[in-house]
């Protein structure tokens, strides 16, 4: 038997006056989720714990059964995970975008949503090594980078140079206690950024964009400190042979942490650009030699932190069209559908909540409750009740009859 | 945006025939408790896990967010708070009963309930020292007082002297354990308890209460034995801005323990003969400078342990009226409402019971359920379902949008 689990980033919403009251996910036309939904169980779902909002990385932690409070760090490892840096242990990753800075103020923390070329911008800054602390950096999706600094006596405990919004200077790195370490990581962060900076700066890339009335891409934000945490193997874990079918770089970077094998296809943005037809193709074909097929949608979160409800709708819609593949009537081996969100990001809160998201789990012989749609407010009418992120791995694996006994 | 918190004590009940097997809160018309029902986010919820009976204080402890298993050592610190006692880190802390004692037996657990004049008793009983502890007095509301030992060697593993039912000779105070603490506190609680025996007996008030056919308030039962605890601060943890609308002693101690700030107002009983438009008048023009406005309504509990089912239906439809003035048709600033009980207190118990308490949340844009009536079997059927108080802080959090993201 094999598991499909579809993570809806951000999914969950709240009324919206523009879609007559209703969430994007009621609002939608969806009659493949439906499907699912009448086909299967439902329910709601804390995905940390009731009352708390969850970062996109502790929520996938926590439904792929890690503990985020026993092993996050912080979201740099995930990231440079995600952009392929082979990461080890004792490693101080990094998130890093490419960003303007204009007369020392930063007038675009995404240098205008850079995409092109920024593989080469990155290898203008490979090779660096300060106080013996060797600087490894790699291109993401999009104005997004990781770096690693990989040596002797480095700390985690350090705050980041992005001030968050723009219009203002850079904020200085800071250590964050008074560790030696702190301050040789502080160090090495601020020779890096101030080469970078020169470097970027002398750039032809940069000078091309400038041609073109493109904001440069010369300056880097850097945030998210983490230690490189050791995380369980999945399949180990587990038994199971999985796969990430994802776009954005902090999915793949769990995924990889977590031994998973990685599907990269320039076609899977992380984006409301991506290609569904592609990712959902792409899982279709992974179940036929993998038994856990993780996919990630990115877009639904963007669209929440856009606070597009309408968009947020359509994109929903998209996503319904490319399902029908999977549903019993049309897919003939043994398979659990689960779908879910990783948080909610209300249009009207442009930022993640800590409402719970909605679950549903579809198999051939599931206890189907009464519920006829997937929606937010449908779903808590559902057979599950009321679960916690932590507790959903444990609820899938009973479905593919891979549990064992506690007691005899 | 700001918080209306309404705790109705021990609103939860269980059907009664009297009332055609509804509960009061079902049998009370509550148009304006229904309003909010039909346009907000309804549950149940156990204050602290299903199937333990909350104390009060436990009770709001949970409900404030602070874990009553870490901090809770007795009632006594809330009561001494609650009285305006200045307590401090190291004092034991008691509850007071003025009472009845007569041949040696306790006729009367709470003097008639008296309520007069319980100022000038604890005046006379003030000052005393005993083996160099200083022993503090204050009165409460009715036969209420509370007291504080303070000095060295104290312990509050001490069991009071109070037999809890009348016609009984009152307990002799006992150490719980072998300590010369335990051994020291109870000789304390002996020479104050015979002294102010001797005092009160003697007392002029005492003499005219008798004239009038009154019993005198001649006894101190004293209980609730706890070492103040050092509690969060409340407005540092959460940024609230808190004010505390309560008659009732312990839930101003509670909240004046936790930092907010305490409204005094002779109207606001901590009874059923409470003056409930004073106290959400008062309320209402709180919520003008705070974003946090604790209301505590006692009468509900009172009438559930007096058995009166019908009696806390009426009061129930008492408070309903006062709500009209916070609907949101009525209201015009952004105003998150959340009503529920503190526990449950059947009428067929007459005392505290394990059973879930409703909760409602009602805010501009929250997920609102099909519950159309705020009512223990309505609510199970909400958006909310089943919660636990100590989720309940980081849940309303979530609709003032003051969450923090766990991860990024």
């Amino acid at each position: 038997m094999k598991l499909l689990f579809i993570i809806l980033d951000g999914v969950g919403d709240r009324p919206s006056l523009e879609l007559d009251g209703k969430t994007p996910l009621e609002y939608a036309n969806t009659p493949n989720l439906d499907v699912l939904a009448k086909q299967g169980l439902t329910g709601i779902m804390d995905v940390i714990s009731p009352g708390v909002t969850p970062g996109s990385d502790t929520a996938h932690l926590a439904l792929f059964g890690v503990d985020p409070f026993k092993y996050y760090t912080g979201r740099g490892p995930f990231e440079a995970a995600g952009v392929g840096l082979q990461i080890k242990e004792g490693d101080v990753a990094f998130r890093v975008n490419f960003a303007t800075l204009e007369n020392g103020i930063i007038t675009d923390r995404r240098a205008g949503r850079i995409k092109e070329r920024t593989y080469d911008l990155v290898e203008s800054l490979k090779g660096m090594e300060f106080e013996g602390v060797e600087v490894i950096v790699a291109d993401g999706t999009e104005h997004r980078a990781a770096t690693i600094l990989r040596g002797e006596g480095l700390s985690d405990k350090v705050k980041g140079n992005d001030p968050k919004i723009e219009g203002k200077e850079p904020y200085a790195f800071k250590a964050l206690d008074n560790s030696p370490e702190g301050q040789k990581t502080v160090r090495v962060l601020n020779a890096f950024t101030n080469k970078a900076h020169d470097i970027l700066q002398q750039s032809e890339i940069n000078k091309e964009r400038e041609e073109k009335g493109l904001v440069p891409a010369n300056y880097l934000l850097i945030r998210g400190a983490g230690k490189v945490p050791k995380l369980p193997n999945f399949e180990k874990e587990y038994g199971l042979k999985t796969v990430c079918v994802a776009g954005g770089g902090l999915y793949k970077g769990v995924a990889r942490m977590l031994g998973m094998d990685i599907i990269e296809k320039h076609e899977l943005t992380g984006g409301v650009d991506t290609n569904l037809q592609i990712k959902f193709e792409t899982a279709y074909e992974m179940l036929k030699n993998y038994s856990f097929v993780f996919t990630h949608v990115k877009g639904t979160d963007n669209l929440g932190h856009d606070g597009d409800a309408k968009g947020k709708a359509e994109f929903i819609e998209k996503i319904d069209k490319e399902l029908s593949r999977f549903l019993p009537e049309n897919y003939k081996d043994k398979l659990v559908i689960a779908v879910c969100g990783d948080h909610s990001t209300p249009c009207s809160f442009k930022d993640h909540s800590a409402d719970p998201v909605p679950v549903m789990i579809t198999s051939s012989d599931c206890l189907k409750d009464e519920v006829q749609s997937f929606g937010e407010r449908a779903c808590y009418k559902g057979g599950l009740g009321r679960i916690l992120g932590k507790n959903l791995m444990g609820i899938l694996l009973n479905e593919l009859r891979l549990v064992e006994k506690f007691g005899a």
